[in-house]
């Protein structure tokens, strides 16, 4: 999932970062109460009736007007003093920077990108020895650190406003969600996301070295999330244009951000994104690892590896996806495949296994790998580099063979108290989604699921948003705690700007039907204030309460661009005459003037109908 | 979903017809054994490596290159002979069309407009007195027609392209469809048509009265179908203009076309989209019937309506929605909605209940409406005028009690041998949507359901195609047998041709990812086809067996634009040295060229792992 550019396409743009508001929105901050220094940030739209909808926000301060930002220094680091405050980490001088890491040749060329970065450069901490600093070991051991406090206010969405929606008990009855084995709380109390977190049904991806994070949790008691895939440009021309890219996904609610850089520039352009971003940054290490050894897979080796996993710990990377599950024994299984191995990582561990007739190196060295995890917090993304990449090789034997071994890789992990989820499919059909599900449940113990998609249908090039969207929506409702977003252009080439916003709205759409339908508390409010507001037709509110605020306007203008028509009792879909809600509108004064009504009410009361209440002129 | 043009947005274009056909693409035709005249279409995808993918296709002579087609007199009418075969219609005089059919109060501007159709003027024949005409009746007295023979080929698509993807037993096995109730056999015979038409399980939408249709079938244990609305032009500048739209909608895999129109010229209007229409056309009487009375609801009467249920019976419409369900006692059951009555139709019937206090007039006559449909085998698409508009009012007590009255006239209507098919909703989240299905079967006895999405989230403005195509996937796999497509600018204003499309787009995913769910045969062969195209780097083939190629290719094309780009073993998305299927063929190839292999490919066997068969070099 990666949008490394090609030659061709190498043009060079600054682009200015995305720091606007969405329409109608302030940043508000919640403070904490065991933590009282915490400031948890979400989103307040205002709406023209007076009334104020605070929503989630993953979009950091870029888009609060009070803050000021100077991507050559990097964000302000609140987090730092929680993690000092806990006296088990020491400063250390860290790995030296080589030529490798950047894919250079040319000791000059390095030293202008570490003048150019020099603002962004942090002394990196680890764990003191015989420390153990994940949220994983605190959860465990009783401690409500200040990152279990945020998540808890975070996922709370500040409930009060939600009060309103949810006052009528018949409705709310109906719609009761069906959690399918979710067990999520009225209230999500910083208790509770320590016991998630302790249960490893949770995790809380915070290396010590990203102080500038605002903490998230991924798991299947919390709201469902989403990641979006960025790349470096292969020729770089700004520190801006690379944060722009996350600035942009966050923006249009990307929870994490997975960096898959490849080529050159990709130590700098990690530090330029990391201490730039509020949200956990992902990495795939054997992409770097790759890029050290030449593109030559067979020429990879463990020393290699590790040394490049201590250098992303040390600049802060948040979880790291490992293919310790791809064991040799399982290629075979891949050769009747219809679309063979289609992870990328995958197959280059493949390749590697089959060179030298060995155990994949990340499977045999996995212990060692979870003493480094767990000295800067970096949670385990266990990769799923047999996932089947058509209709056809799903749920297969190397699938699951695959699926079993992290099971067992994330009972390893548990016993270091590294924090641990688990990716998934791909491609399957509807009707194999909730297989991967159960398996994955079954197998892994409720630690997080990860998934790409699945993607429904292999028919669909241009619109794998979509086919993916659809298989998305259902495993989030199965139980599956995070999605890594697809875009319109998977499988056909790189996503540009539209691109990442298309798949990010599939997907924010899919994780909110699946909120909706697990019954999370309070995620149908956000529905229930923007279908009154289309009811009452406030147009500019139903815009500014959707996913999208300037897509909905922008599409209303289209055919009635005239401010009047925000108040308008009609769109052009329809036109004046044929409004059924403007209809509905009449038909309710007309009862409400009508005495008759109140018999009819009686009369149907009396057959066990619904009570009838006349109500008031909007 | 209507998408009338305001004055703001009046811009009378000339618009040519979309003819030619999609790339690579030939259109065939398949003969009949019972009926050797049958010449059902499909579309033939030749493919680079020479083999041919044969589809449905739903696109009418229009992508026929050899086709000679005038709109202004319509397209070739085979099936008249076979309706005239039977012997059980006459021609008739007809309805004399009235200046109020188009709403114009001028005699010279209809006049005008008739002129203009002249070439598109038909006697229309009805039921010979003592007569029913229906599909239904036939199946019922074991008459296998030719329409039903037509249907029968054209749903198996030939199958025999498909069968080397269907050849992997343990494949066909581990990916078995899961039917939910549906049982579809492996071939589907004519005399499988039938009986399924007999049971009311199918519908078969085929008016006398028009002749250039292609018959399709509707129905759960048929292939999953889509329909798209469309409307005229408040200012209309051609019969090219207006057909176009129909012929767009069908080029995009449009099974059917509901024709919306409202305000001026509809009766014209009409006559130009039947006749040049190969796929059965849908309206909404009331709409017409609103017109005429100057959009007073109040004003309506049942001779009115019966009225204009003739003049659009002789036109040749293949199915109505009649709103018969909606009751007087059920309209204050939706005063404590959230988002009241959303249906037009079903607005209008509501209010000329409350305001005459009085049942819908559609109730009391519906058995005169049955008289008049088997007089010209129009099948009844039953409104659901109460469906929810909001996840607030979805599954509520109005739908239901609508739902629940449906059933009821399904049975009126089965007793005339009248097809039926079911509207249902809507607004739906996730978890709620299979009590939709399981209430529709159980009051309606498997007639055809035929749902609008459902939306799974109100909270997209802009993105209802995917809010909906979630919930559309999902329904039809548990059932239902058509889905009405939503566009992006659902709730917002008039679709464009671009919409539309994207509309189509989602709706033939969700349909396909619902065929492939339940199981049906040779469903996913397509997707095999295409995903051995990709693993092949077959991109051209990619691209065409795709349902867009021209969206795919010029995705493709926007980084690598080079014919050489083609053939190439990688894509722009992750460049040459990271892509994992060139990574997976050097694999297999290095596989096949090691003996080691075989040794652990008898090793993994030995553990009852999968058996290692090394490819051929592709």
């Amino acid at each position: 999932m990666n949008d490394r550019i090609p030659q061709e396409a190498q043009l060079a743009q600054s682009i200015a970062l995305s720091r606007e508001p969405l329409p109608a929105s302030r940043k508000t901050h919640v403070a904490g109460s065991l933590h009282p220094e915490l400031r948890v940030p979400m989103r307040a739209i205002s709406l023209t009736n007076g009334e104020t909808v605070t929503v989630y926000d993953a979009s950091g301060p870029y888009t609060d007007p009070a803050a000021q930002i100077d991507v050559r220094r990097g964000l302000p680091a609140p987090r730092a003093a929680w993690v000092e405050a806990r006296q088990d980490t020491e400063a250390y001088e860290g790995r030296r920077i080589q030529l490798i890491d950047d894919g250079l040749r040319d000791q000059e060329q390095q030293l202008k990108l570490r003048e150019l970065s020099a603002g962004l450069q942090r002394t990196p901490r680890r764990a003191k020895a015989g420390h153990n600093v994940t949220q994983l070991h605190y959860a465990r051991r009783g401690i409500i650190t200040p990152e279990m406090e945020f998540v808890a206010i975070r996922e709370n969405q500040r409930l009060d406003w939600m009060r309103e929606y949810e006052a009528d008990a018949e409705r709310e009855a109906r719609l009761r969600g069906k959690p399918m084995g979710a067990h999520i709380p009225a209230q999500i109390t910083p208790e509770f996301v320590r016991e998630e977190v302790a249960r490893g049904r949770a995790i809380i991806p915070a290396n010590i070295n990203h102080p500038e994070l605002e903490p998230m949790a991924i798991g299947r008691n919390f709201l469902v999330k989403v990641n979006a895939n960025i790349g470096n440009s292969a020729v770089t021309s700004s520190i801006e244009e690379e944060v722009e890219k996350m600035v942009w996904a966050t923006r249009w609610g990307a929870d994490t951000v997975m960096d898959l850089s490849t080529g050159r520039n990709i130590h700098t352009t990690r530090d330029w994104i990391i201490r730039n971003s509020a949200v956990p940054i992902g990495t795939v290490p054997i992409y770097q690892a790759l890029e050290k050894v030449g593109g030559v897979a067979e020429d990879l080796t463990w020393a290699l590896f590790r040394d490049t996993l201590i250098e992303q710990a040390e600049q802060g990377v948040d979880y790291f996806t490992i293919h310790a599950g791809l064991r040799l024994p399982f290629v075979p299984l891949t050769v009747k495949r219809r679309t063979g191995i289609v992870s990328r990582g995958g197959s280059i561990l493949a390749k590697w296994c089959i060179a030298h007739h060995q155990e994949n190196f990340l499977y045999t060295h996995f212990e060692e790998i979870c003493e480094i995890m767990k000295a800067y917090d970096v949670s385990f993304s266990l990769g799923d580099g047999l996932r089947p990449g058509s209709l056809a090789d799903a749920n297969d034997e190397a699938q699951f063979a695959e699926l079993r071994t992290l099971g067992e890789l994330t009972k390893i992990a548990w016993k270091h108290d590294v924090q641990t989820m688990i990716e998934g499919p791909g491609h399957v059909p509807m009707h194999l989604i909730q297989a991967n599900m159960d398996e994955q449940l079954k197998h892994c113990d409720e630690a997080p699921f990860y998934t790409l998609g699945p993607l429904t249908t292999d028919i669909a090039p241009g619109y794998d948003h979509i086919t993916s969207g659809i298989g998305a929506a259902m495993i989030g409702w199965s139980g599956c705690a995070m999605l890594c977003y697809v875009t319109p252009k998977e499988h056909l080439g790189l996503p540009d700007r539209d691109d990442v916003k298309a798949g990010l709205m599939a997907y924010k759409i899919a994780a909110h039907a699946a909120d909706v339908a697990k019954g999370h508390p309070g995620a149908r409010a956000r529905d229930d204030a923007l279908s009154k507001a289309r009811f009452e037709f406030r147009w500019t509110d139903q815009f500014n309460l959707g996913l999208d605020p300037e897509t909905a306007r922008e599409f209303h203008d289209e055919t009635l661009p005239k401010d009047s028509a925000k108040v308008a009792h009609f769109c052009s879909m329809c036109g004046p005459k044929f409004c059924s809600m403007k209809i509905t509108q009449e038909v309710r004064d007309y009862a409400a003037a009508q005495q008759g009504m109140a018999d009819k009410s009686a009369e149907f009361k009396a057959q066990g109908g619904e009570l009838y209440i006349p109500i008031a002129k909007s």
